[in-house]
Order: C-alpha cells, then structure tokens, then sequence
C-alpha cells in the first residue's frame, strides 16, 4: 500500500492514480450499475459498489479476488455465496434489507474482513464494513437537512487514571453555540451497543442529522450530547474491570464534561441513554446516581434476567416505587418488534406503581440501528421540559 | 457480524463476549507476548497484535485464516510471507521499521484486505490498517501530553453544491477558544496527502498532539486549523472535476470558516501547507489566490517536472521575483531525505532571488508520516509571526 502511494506520490504533479479496486475518479465516467442501482452512501468515495437499489432494497456487492476459492457476503445473519467471473470478480446481490444501516463482512476463504470498498464503521469489535439501504421518507428525519443550522461534534481526548491513556470522547453541541456564548446547556450521556466505540452514534446512528432536526424543529430543547466509549482501552501495562466503566461515567466524566462546556449541572438537566450494551451500561450508572441524572433511556437495553422480580431487580431500585417516582422523570424504554422485547418487564413495572415509564417499540425492526436511531428521534424530545 | 452482535446482545446483562480474533477483555489477562513485544497503540483496544518492540522496532502480525492457501503482510514495500501453525493461525515478524505510522495491508490468498485487529486509517483510498512504531524520545512531540491544555477537533457537515452533498470537514479549536469568547485566531488550511481523506492530520498525524504542545511552550501561536477533504465525494447524480477541489477551498471553505470561527481574516493571518498531492493543491490554490494566503508549506509535495523552469512553473508565479517575495511571507518546503527531494528546484528559487524559502529535510525518512510530523513541527512555529 505504502509502495502504492509512494510510486503515485512521485507522478502526484501528473494526476491521480486508480486504487486497486473498482471505483470512479472525480471527472471520470462512473461505471454503468444496473438499473435502479447507485453507490451506497456508506461507499469509498471512489466506490461504485456495494450498489443499492431505493426501490427494492437490495444490495449488490463485487469483489476482486482472482485466487480466492470462495468468497461470500456476511449481512443481516445471512451468508451470500458470491460468483466468480473468468477475470476474478465475485459478485452477488442480497435479499430486501431494513432500510438504514447494516454491518457486513467479506468471507475470503473464510476469513472475515472487511469490504475495502466501504467506510469503516466500528462494531463487533473491529472496523466493520458497513451499507446504508435507502428509502422513501423513512430516512428523511435522519438525512443531512442543508435549510436548517447544524450543530457539531467534537473530538475531544482527555487523561483518565483508570485507563492509564488518554480517553476519547465525542460531544455534539447544538447550533449555536459558539454564538450564544452565555446560554448553558442540558447534557445527554449517550452510549453506543457491544462492540461499537463512541464514533457509532455519529457514524452508524448519524445522530447529529436527528438532533439538528429535532432542535431546528423546536420538537427537542437545544442539548449538549456526550458519547463517550462504553469500553476501556487500556495502556497494555494497566489492566482495569468492565465495570469501572460506570465509574468513569458518573465520577470522571461528568465532572470534566461541567468544567469543560457551558452545562446546566442539576440532575433535572441531565440525563442517560444507551443502546443494547449501553442500555445496560445506563441503568447501571444511573441506578447508581440517583441524584445526578434526571431522566433515562435505555434502546433494545433492558431486560429482566430469569429469576429477576421488579422488586429484587437492579439492587433493588424499584422497590419503592413512589421513590423512584420522584427521583426519575423518565425511564424511557424501545426496542424493534422483531428482537426480544421488555414488554413483560414494561408492564410489570407499571403494576407495580413505577410512572414516567414510556415504552416505544419500533415497527419491524430488529436488533439494529433503524430501532436506535427511532429510538432517539422519539425519546429526545421528552427530555429537559 | 450483526448475528455476532444479536446474541451477544441477548446475553449482555451476562457479561461481554469475546471476538472471532484473539483478544483481551478489560479484567483479563493479556495473553502472553514474546518479550520485549506489546500491542500496538493503533489496535483495538481489544487485540494484542500487532506487537510491536521498541528496542529493535519491529513488529509481529498474527492472523486467524485455517482454510486460507497463503496469508502475507504488506508494510513499507517489502511483503512477509506468514507461516502457519495447526490451529491455521499464521504469524510473522517484521524487520526493523522506522518510528511512527506505517500504513499496511493483509494478503488472503492474493486479496489485500484490512487486518481486523487495527483501527482503520484511509489511505490509498481505503480504510486500511495502521501501525504505531514507538521509539524513545522521537515521538514526544507527538504523544498526548496530560500536563498541557487540549484544543478540540470539530467534526462538520456542511452543504456543497459542488459535491451535491454535505461535506465533511475537521478544525482544530486551540485550548481555550471557547473560554477566550472574543479574541479571534489566525488560520492555518492543512491538507492531506493522495488517497488519504480529511482525517487523516488527526489520525494519522496526531496533529492536535503536536499543536497543542507547541502552543503549550509558546513556540506557536494560537490558531485555528482546517482540515479539509482533498477530494471530492458527490452523491451519483453528480460529476465534477477534480481541479474544483481548489475553488472549494478559495472560494466555498474560506468564507464558510469565516463565517463559523472568530478568524482573523487578512492575508497575514491565513496559511496553507499540504503533505504529498495536498502540497500541489496547496501550490494551486495559494498561486491562484495571492490575495488571501500570506504563507505556505509543502511536505513532500514540490517538485519541478521536466521541462519546468522557475521562469515557466505555476503559470509563472514566481517569474517576478520580487512581486512573489511581496506577496509570501513564507513558502515551506520539507522533505525526506529518503524520498526523491526538491533540492534542487530550492536552490534554483533561491538563485532566482526567491526569499523567505524556508527548506527543511527530515533525516532517515521517506515518503511516510514521520517525515510529516516532523514538518508541521517545524512549520507551525514559522507562521503568522
């Protein structure tokens, strides 16, 4: 690769050189795709495929592999065996997808890599290739609106002891406000599933597209968000617990995120939410933090374990429930109609006297980001009013 | 992977699972590395390979493909061809590397794919793996140093008609631009090289590392940094040419930045530098806007081509000699010496009567980003003084 950019680097002055796979250079000719079919949003900018189809939501995907034995595509718990061409290209198209995002893999005689042709999106613990299915209006809430103002997200590192490293941490903050240079904010903790890092709300979840709307919309109060990693990459000489992670939450974060923005710092102006893994991460932080969070969501996140009763479940924090009901705003709970729901955990909770409970279910989703950026379109604007 | 991530999730509440490649979990025990040997600050924060040795600065790759004919690493031009053990994991060690980044690749069976145990790094126009040589005190300007203020990296989306699609822009915020809310900051646009993409200053070149530390110590002044894309994604109805990426930086990012940031917005007060292709579209967009830049680097990216004259080169800009010293404080010129160098083409503007040609070699590097590092070290302190 190195070699690759070198040899173009000496005839840089001459043009632009073609990368090994398929693509299109600015001012070249794109190649002809299948009727219906265009460059995936989630693509390389050079990439013509994966190609997706608006209307069918298909996916076709090529790979070049002349001396490979079999290669397949990995997407949405179905392997795709792919057909090789006499030059060496694999090609295949997938079954209608979910509309949104979706992780896939690239099996090369059987080992799972990633599609060079896509941007790297991290999850299951390693950067992922990943495709964004088009349609309609579903996506429209979640689309880059150029007639609004937008918000930003910053990339900000900071010491952390308990790592032993510099920590990484993404904080959106509305439009606005470097021009309203006096107004303090209310803050959401945001946290991304198993496997992903804190990039996942901005990348997969394209979270900053539905908060500018949102706000732009007056439907959500203008908000500082922060996404931290709900995970602890460690300096190789430290070694930590997962569950020092809450600790890091409440006790590191939430003091330096008030001494570095213009935060409201009271619990009613603060809340928690997170995804499948990050679901579990906020009731943990925030069951232990009563008095510092005021409201809370968890997306395909919360579950009662076998053996589980309301009163016995999270050290007991739905036991009395007139005080949890005056300690918590909100204890927003979603999931998609096709994973395991909590409704039984739902409604259990409401029997035993727990208000403020909404519970949003996502229509023919599964375990996937469709459901969380829903999830997050519907539960921000409930919070801080 | 989604299927991964759907019965991890699942289980969640129970703990976290392992990935497909070897690992450690936060509390685990790290697996035992040769000695000398430790994960490379480019992994996952789970994956103990690539090990990296900083005595002899090599590195050892590991990869998990039991059904794969051949498996080879490619680093810095030369490939390694891995062995196999019975379990089909394939390792290999690499000779010694100079310190910094190395961009690399994973060969299965002739298909050059990410190694899934690195973050992902884009470069030569796909999201490749990368590593981290460490060394003594080389790197320390170029570390993250917890004793000094931090600025912050902005992530931004901004609407281009150009590209027919929001386009997606980093800045550097100096430590304490939120706090200072009146004082305005020069502005320095830093371009990356071919097949690289506007992460890449962050990612790869650790820049906010280095600019924080030399306005830590006073060497630099305080300012904004803008890093833009060096090419142009468009959605697929649309087509443009590839020299319009320099009408976007004058005349579409510039009044943008002006507009967002508290810049100062003469010419005394805005720089270009770019490293490899991006010195080139530095040249083409300082040399056709004298008006708005008042100092300029290129980073391995200057070079006369045959039948250049100083005379006939950049439609003549430097034909006036006296003119050109007018207009350009500094015009910056860095290479490695272990790259074909522009030596001679400096020494040609100087005995043209060129002044303020600054030409800085990096000792033992290449076309690589120690030699890039190095030179926004160098550059940053020379501007806006």
């Amino acid at each position: 690769m190195r070699k690759l950019l070198v040899s173009v680097a000496l005839t840089m002055l001459c043009g632009m050189a073609s990368a090994q796979f398929a693509g299109i250079l600015p001012g070249q000719q794109a190649e002809k795709l299948p009727e219906g079919f265009k460059p995936a949003s989630t693509n390389t900018f050079l990439a013509n495929y994966p190609a997706v189809n608006a209307a069918t939501r298909q996916a076709m995907f090529k790979v070049v592999a002349p001396t490979a034995q079999k290669v397949q595509v990995d997407l949405a718990n179905k392997k795709y065996d792919m057909t090789k061409d006499d030059k060496g290209v694999w090609t295949c198209t997938s079954d209608p997808q979910v509309v949104g995002f979706h992780y896939y893999a690239i099996l090369i005689d059987g080992v799972a890599v990633m599609d060079r042709n896509t941007d790297a999106f991290f999850g299951s613990n390693w950067e992922s290739s990943g495709i964004e299915i088009p349609e309609g209006t579903e996506g429209n809430y979640y689309r880059f609106n150029k007639d609004i103002p937008h918000g930003q997200v910053r990339s900000i590192y900071y010491w952390s002891d308990i790592n032993g490293l510099e920590r990484h941490i993404n904080v959106y903050v509305p439009a606005g406000y470097d021009e309203n240079s006096s107004t303090r904010y209310p803050v959401l903790y945001l946290v991304h599933g198993w496997g992903e890092d804190e990039n996942g709300w901005s990348n997969q979840g394209l979270m900053a597209n539905i908060m500018d709307g949102l706000i732009a919309e007056g439907k959500a109060v203008p908000m500082i968000i922060v996404m931290p990693s709900g995970d602890i990459k460690t300096n190789s000489d430290v070694r930590t617990a997962s569950g020092d992670v809450t600790k890091i939450f409440a006790n590191n974060l939430i003091p330096y995120i008030d001494k570095t923005f213009r935060t409201k710092t009271d619990k009613k102006n603060r809340a928690m939410a997170g995804l499948s893994r990050g679901g579990m991460q906020t009731c943990m932080t925030v069951f232990n933090n009563m008095d510092k969070f005021g409201w809370m969501g968890t997306f395909s996140g919360f579950f009662m374990r076998d053996g589980d009763s309301i009163e016995n479940m999270y050290n007991g924090v739905f036991k009395d429930a007139a005080a949890f009901n005056k300690q918590m705003n909100l204890l927003f709970i979603s999931t998609g109609t096709e994973e395991r729901t909590p409704k039984a955990a739902v409604e259990a909770l409401k029997k035993h006297g727990i208000k403020n409970v909404v519970y949003h279910e996502s229509q023919g989703t599964a375990h996937e980001w469709l459901t969380w950026r829903r999830a997050l379109n519907e539960f921000a604007p409930l919070i801080f009013k």
